[in-house]
This record gives structure tokens, C-alpha cells and sequence, in this order.
């Protein structure tokens, strides 16, 4: 009987985070304030608690998993490793493909990896409340879970357009007891001005971060929680390639190339650095591919600048690949790809070629994933069909070329919520979305200016 | 750190099935055809393998799982076991409550554990295609991606109302390349007459069990699958108790409660069987107990007698406990309790008093399921949340009397699928129905009347 699930037992969840900071040979680029000038982490403190800006700001290799997480963590993790046979039979191609399902959490996706330590470490700051937005709602609900799960009460701005469309992801947040905002609202100045120019605004992401990032802001007991793009975010999604590590030598194997989709980089960052670590330590290189939508093209086709993080300007800025903050994304149905940038950290490694990034349109993530579920059984989120997308390319080329690679994915998560967008793709309702040079071209004179 | 998740290696999927029949003092009633006189398990023929005739009026204590079917058990077996450590706390019992979670299969639920060996045991009989029905579709999925797995067309006679009202289900099983149909269709005669009485009729669970028998009947290439009540769905989904009193044996526990959810029966068998093989074997004794709606009380408050398995009459009937094959369900949103009867086995088990029952109101079942969800993470499915309110109840019972009992349910799938009703839960309006006694005392003259 071939084997199909590669589990590890409870014991062999991580007891640290790694920390890709500490095998990077330039230190990263400072982060900086309003005025342009390289900012003081405490500039932080007003929406994250210290112990945060401790981790976001660290270069310790290592960084020990508290316990209180790591019982969390049981209920899901390990998560398993699947190597997929009929995929590979299903495309007759030499090529091992294995993937890692992280869809089993109770919220549906890798989100909650790093939900539950931000709830931690703020109850342990003394935080009750935080604040939040979301757009496809994975983000959101995996830190409504994690509030409940610590006695932290979450409220969430959630993109009104979402709100109204994704109802169930919203009963789900609810269900966990997370309080959920259609953005903009009229409880904060942003929300209010916008809907003073226009009452019937759907809201965007970048909006709705405003909103959270200005009501912690402005209230000394409560702190702002973010779902991806941060260092300390990544760190935390490094569970996942660290059990994969695990997992590959129980099968005595090894990946010659990852994929995994790539919005603000911490899906990516959590299963790509513990394979970068044995790099940096002298071992094999593996190819390390970022997979984005061709009509979000940020590392393909972005420029490496400093941009603010939301539209309205109230993040630090950080030096990143940006298709400028002000970047609207087209209506793709991967909600958690719909991002004007990438991580600093991403965005580095990608600039110093340790990594590599490609795009791919819409419906051909769409077929991917639906070939992948008759194969497989699991039906993908939206964001997961990117990086099967990307792998399912490779295993061709790879069945012209006769090579025999091992191939290794992240399956970030389930589509249960997305199935009106499997529906769109059935009745051919989908479309593709080249975004246009001449927009990326001119988005660089409305970037930020900075001193560095 | 405590100990919360219970993982089996994949080495550890049970090699066979186990079945009750050989543990039970007397013979199964047989089943009677039309004319009201006992059949031979060859008129079953016209609708299913004789793979499957024999395996259902089998006798012998252990079947063997076939190699393909446990190859893709794998993909979401062993299904993990939990102990509720933040349910008890939250409770304040000094219980100790465990539960199994089958929503970690790619359909969300218990239902693909029976789905794999019928699709299998077709195929090996060259049979290419299945017609089933689906309500709230959990088997219509279940089918829909066994199916896919083995080459085999399915065909699935889905309720009009939960057709339109839950798309999303739809969508899974097209996703997995099931044909679904809206039902009544216009495609049987059951249906076409049912649409000439009423052009707007919007189905039944009876009606499409009676269309998809209809097909199956009068076509050679086609064959029938039902998702519960018979003796050979149960007997698959005994691989579920049989992990679980493995996980027992892993923590040196025991249970002396075991609550699942009782429709058809094919959940509540295939947890509870496995530990009643400990008592007729001179084990210990475990109160296995039967969870059904109030307003569905086919065990509680039902007639002991021969009846059909669908509305229309046209399977063979058998000695159960039913309110009547013309029951009409209240609209409640356990879609997968709304059945008339109970299957044959647990039905006798029921009589014979090896086994108990309880009825538990709708409302009640969401309270607990939302108390779970909030402690435990995974949101539940409607039918799902019957058992958790039982088990609840008695740890709530427990904390009374000072009794530290070890409490195990069933968790048979996820509620992704019913966020619908969570909302409707929440704004209240859910309604509780308790079937009236006169209705059920009425039910007893429309019985079929049988020679036994």
C-alpha cells in the first residue's frame, strides 16, 4: 500500500520559531516614520503591545514557542504532509509531488498559526481588546478564535463588499464571538470622511486597516493585530516548513523546489525560510518560488521602494516590492492576494535573488485547483490554487524534459467559503486581469518620499 | 503541557470492519418485499452489486477492508481523537469529555467512510455508474468524490429546497465531478408524476430516494447507493469506533458514555458498535446513546414495526422504529436527522435495550454547539451539535451529583456548510417542534401491513 499521509506525532511540534533575520548577510532595510526618517521601534507601541515589537524587531535565530501556544497549537498541528500520488498519475508526470495541508485548523487555514501566539503575547502585555481588518475573512476569523481562546475581545473591519458577499465568513467570526464591522464605519475619522465623499463606499483593505490601525491607536486598552506582512507574523508561520523539514526525512526525501502563494508573504515566508535556514547552513539549495496573480504582480512587477503598508498612509513605511499603496486591486476571487506589496523580509530576499516569484492568471489557478480536488479529494482555497497552479506547471515541463523532481507546495488552506467563486469559474464567469506596465510605471511617482 | 489531540500513525487504520450481527443473540429480522413476505437478498439485485448484497446480510464478525479502499482511508485517517480539556473547564464538570472528529475528510464528514467502499465494491463489480439522493448534502459530496476516485459516473437526486437553498453543497459535488439534479426532476416517473399533481413541489428526502431507486432499477449500467441505514454503511463506518478504543488504549481511558447523533443510524453504529464488541465479548459495559431531534423522535416515540425505507414504497421494508414512511420532516436544519426511521440494527439493538435513547430540542443543540465551538475551535455540523448537547447535559448532570464519569462523543463533521443556520440561531429564529404523540399514534394505521 503506497503511502499517502506523512504524520508526525504531537510530540514533534516545534518548540521554537525560526527566525530568517539571523541568516541574512544584510541586515533589513529600517523601517520609517511619517517624517521619512528611520523610526524608533517604541514608535510602535501606540498599536502593539511591547513584547510584539520585541519579537518584530529581533535577530535571534531561534525563538522559543511558548507553551500556552503550543497546547493550542495540538488541536490542529502537526499538520499533515500528503504525497499526491493520483495528482501525479492524473498528469503522468516523473516528478514526486508532496504537499502540506494546512487546512485542518479549526479556522481553515495557516492564518491561525499565528493568530494564537498575537492573542497570547497580548493577554500576557495585559491587552483585552484588539482590533483588526479583514477582506476574505480568513485572517479575521482566525484571530476571532484566538481572542475567544485567550478572553480577548476582537472586533473586526471587515471590507463592507466582503461583508455583504462572504455572510457565512462573518456567521464564522461570529460563531467564535468576534465583533464584525462592515468598513468603512462611522466609528473612526477615517471611516467618517470616507463616507462623507461617498455614502455608498464598499470599503477596500487598505481602508479598513486605517480604521483598526487608528481606533488602537486612539484607546490605551486595546492594541492593533495584523494577519501577514510583518516580520514577527512570518516568524510565527515557520511552523509550517519546520515540520515539513520533519516530515521529508521520516520519507527520506528532500524538495528540490517549494511553491506557495505570496500576498503579503507570510503563507510563503512560513513554509519557505526553515528550507532557506539549510541553505544558510551550508546545505542544499532549494528553489524557493513565490506565487502571486498576474493581476496583482507586486515581486514580478512591482518597484523595490519604501510604501506605507495601508492606503491612508498611517503605517511605518517599510522598504519593500510595491505597486504603491494606492494600488487598487482588481476583484479576484483570492481575497488574501489583493495586496499592494510584499513583506520587507520577502521583498529582500527576493531583491538579493535567494528567492523567486512568478504570476499566474485566474482561471488558470481555478483549473489547477479543480484538477487538484478530483485528484486529491481536499477543494483548495483560492489562494492555495496559486501555488498549485505553479507546481502543476513545473511537473509538465518536467514530464517534456523527463526530470524527476521532487516538488513541494503549500496547501494554505480549504475553499469551503469560496465555493461561489468554483461556481463563477464552472459557469465561465471568471475572468483574467493582466495589470497594465503603464499603471506599475506611473504608481512610482505617487510613492513616498524618503531620506535613506 | 496537557495533552489535547490523540493521533494513531497511518499504520494503525483498521485492516477490518466489524459487525455487530455476530455479536447480537438474534438473528436480524429479514427483510420483506412488496408482496409482505420475507425476501431473498437477490431481489436486491436490480438496484445493488451482489458485492454489496453479501456484504449487507452478512454475518461474519470481521470483513476485511480491501487495500484501495484503506489506500484512501489515508487520506484523512486515523481521524484524531480529542480531549476536551477547555469544554470541562468551561463546564466546570469533573467529567472528562473526549470526542472524535470526522470532519477532517475532504466531504467534512463520516459520511465518505461508507462512500470509498461502495464506490469501490461498484467498480470491482463493473459498474460505472450510481444514482443517490442527497438532502443537506453530506452523502450527495461524500459519493460525489468516491466517485471521482474510482472512475465511476455519479448521478445525485438532490431536495429542490436544500437544491437552492444551500448552492454551496452543489457546488462541492460538481466541483468533484458529481451531476446534480434538482428533485422532483422530470427525468423518473416517480418524479413526473409527482410534478403533474404539483409543478412547484419542492422535494423530499423520500421522493429522491424514490427517483434514485427508480433509475437504478430500470437501468443495467446503473446502480444505487444509500448513505446510511443499511447493514453495510454502518458496518464501514465502524472504523471509527474501532480507532477510537485504540486512542482510548493510547491514554489509559476508557469511556463509560458514548453519545453520537442517530438519524439512519450509520453515525451512532459506527461509534458505538465497536464498544458494545467489548461488552458481548465479557467486557466492560458502556451506555451507548442514541441522540435524535424532538421533533424527528423516530427511537423515542416511535412504532416498532416493519415499514419502506422511502416515501414512495419502493424498497423492502423492515422491522425499525419509524414514525412512518410518510412522516413529513419539520424543517429543521440537522438535514441529515430528518429521516422517519432508524436502521434495522440499531433499531433491534434499540428493542433489545443493548443500546439507549435520548431526544434533544433544536434550539438547545445550537446553544451547545456554539459553547463548543467557543471552547474547542472546530464549529460543528447541525446534527453533530445533538450529540455535544447530550454529552453536555449529562457533564452539567455530573457536576451535580459529584460523579467524575469519562464521557466520549462523536463529532461527525463540520458545519462550513450550515453557517446559514448558526445565523438563523443567532438572530432567533430557530424554532423547537416537538412531534406531537397524535401524529405519531396516527402513523401506526397508515403502516404497511406485513405477514411476519
Amino acid at each position: 500500500m503506497k503511502q499517502t499521509k506523512i504524520l508526525l506525532p504531537e510530540t514533534e511540534i516545534p518548540k521554537h520559531w525560526y527566525n530568517v533575520v539571523a541568516d541574512l548577510k544584510n541586515p533589513p532595510a529600517p523601517p520609517m516614520g511619517p517624517d521619512g526618517m528611520p523610526m524608533d521601534p517604541s514608535a510602535m507601541s501606540a498599536i502593539f503591545a511591547d513584547n510584539i515589537i520585541e519579537q518584530e524587531v529581533s535577530a535571534q535565530r531561534w525563538i522559543e514557542i511558548p507553551e500556552p501556544v503550543r497546547e493550542i497549537y495540538q488541536q490542529w498541528r502537526p499538520t499533515p504532509m500528503f504525497r499526491a500520488h493520483r495528482l501525479e498519475e492524473a498528469l503522468g508526470t516523473p516528478c514526486k509531488i508532496y504537499y502540506k495541508y494546512e487546512g485542518v485548523s479549526a479556522a481553515g487555514s495557516h492564518k491561525l498559526n499565528s493568530a494564537i501566539p498575537q492573542a497570547y503575547y497580548n493577554k500576557v502585555a495585559g491587552i483585552n481588546r484588539l482590533t483588526t481588518e479583514t477582506g476574505a475573512g480568513q485572517w479575521g476569523s482566525s484571530l476571532s478564535l484566538a481572542g475567544q481562546m485567550f478572553g480577548i475581545d476582537v472586533r473586526v473591519y471587515m471590507v463592507k463588499v466582503s461583508y455583504n458577499q462572504k455572510p457565512f465568513r462573518r456567521s464564522m467570526m461570529q460563531t467564535w464571538g468576534g465583533e464584525v464591522l462592515a468598513s468603512p464605519t462611522n466609528l473612526t475619522e477615517t471611516g467618517r470622511r470616507i463616507l462623507a465623499e461617498d455614502p455608498d463606499n464598499q470599503g477596500s483593505l487598505g481602508i479598513a486597516i486605517s480604521e483598526a490601525v487608528e481606533e488602537a491607536a486612539s484607546r490605551a486598552d486595546t492594541k492593533y493585530s495584523l494577519g501577514s506582512v510583518l516580520n514577527h507574523v512570518l516568524l510565527h508561520q515557520t511552523v509550517i516548513g519546520l515540520e515539513a523539514k520533519k516530515q521529508f526525512e521520516m520519507v527520506g526525501d528532500y524538495p528540490d523546489m517549494i511553491f506557495a502563494p505570496c500576498g503579503g508573504g507570510s503563507n510563503f515566508g512560513g513554509v519557505a525560510f526553515p528550507f532557506y535556514a539549510d541553505e544558510a547552513a551550508g546545505g542544499k539549495k532549494v528553489r524557493l518560488v513565490a506565487v502571486e496573480p498576474s493581476s496583482c504582480p507586486s515581486l514580478t512587477k512591482g518597484h523595490y521602494a519604501y510604501d506605507f503598508g495601508d492606503t491612508e498612509g498611517l503605517t511605518p513605511m517599510t522598504l519593500q516590492y510595491t505597486l504603491g499603496h494606492d494600488f487598487m486591486p482588481p476583484g479576484i476571487h483570492a481575497g488574501g492576494l489583493r495586496y499592494h506589496g510584499a513583506s520587507a523580509l520577502v521583498s529582500q530576499m527576493y531583491h538579493e535573488k535567494l528567492i523567486e516569484a512568478v504570476s499566474v492568471p485566474q482561471i488558470a489557478t481555478f483549473e489547477a485547483g479543480v484538477q487538484f480536488a478530483r485528484a486529491e479529494g481536499i477543494i483548495p482555497a483560492p489562494e492555495s490554487n496559486h501555488a498549485i497552479r505553479a507546481c502543476i506547471d513545473e511537473a509538465l515541463r518536467c514530464k517534456e524534459s523527463g526530470e524527476a523532481k521532487t516538488l513541494f507546495f503549500n496547501l494554505s488552506g480549504h475553499g469551503h467559503f469560496d465555493m461561489v467563486s468554483y461556481d463563477k469559474y464552472f459557469t465561465q464567469q471568471l475572468e483574467d486581469y493582466e495589470y497594465p506596465q503603464s499603471e506599475i510605471d506611473a504608481a512610482l511617482e505617487r510613492l513616498p518620499k524618503v531620506k535613506a
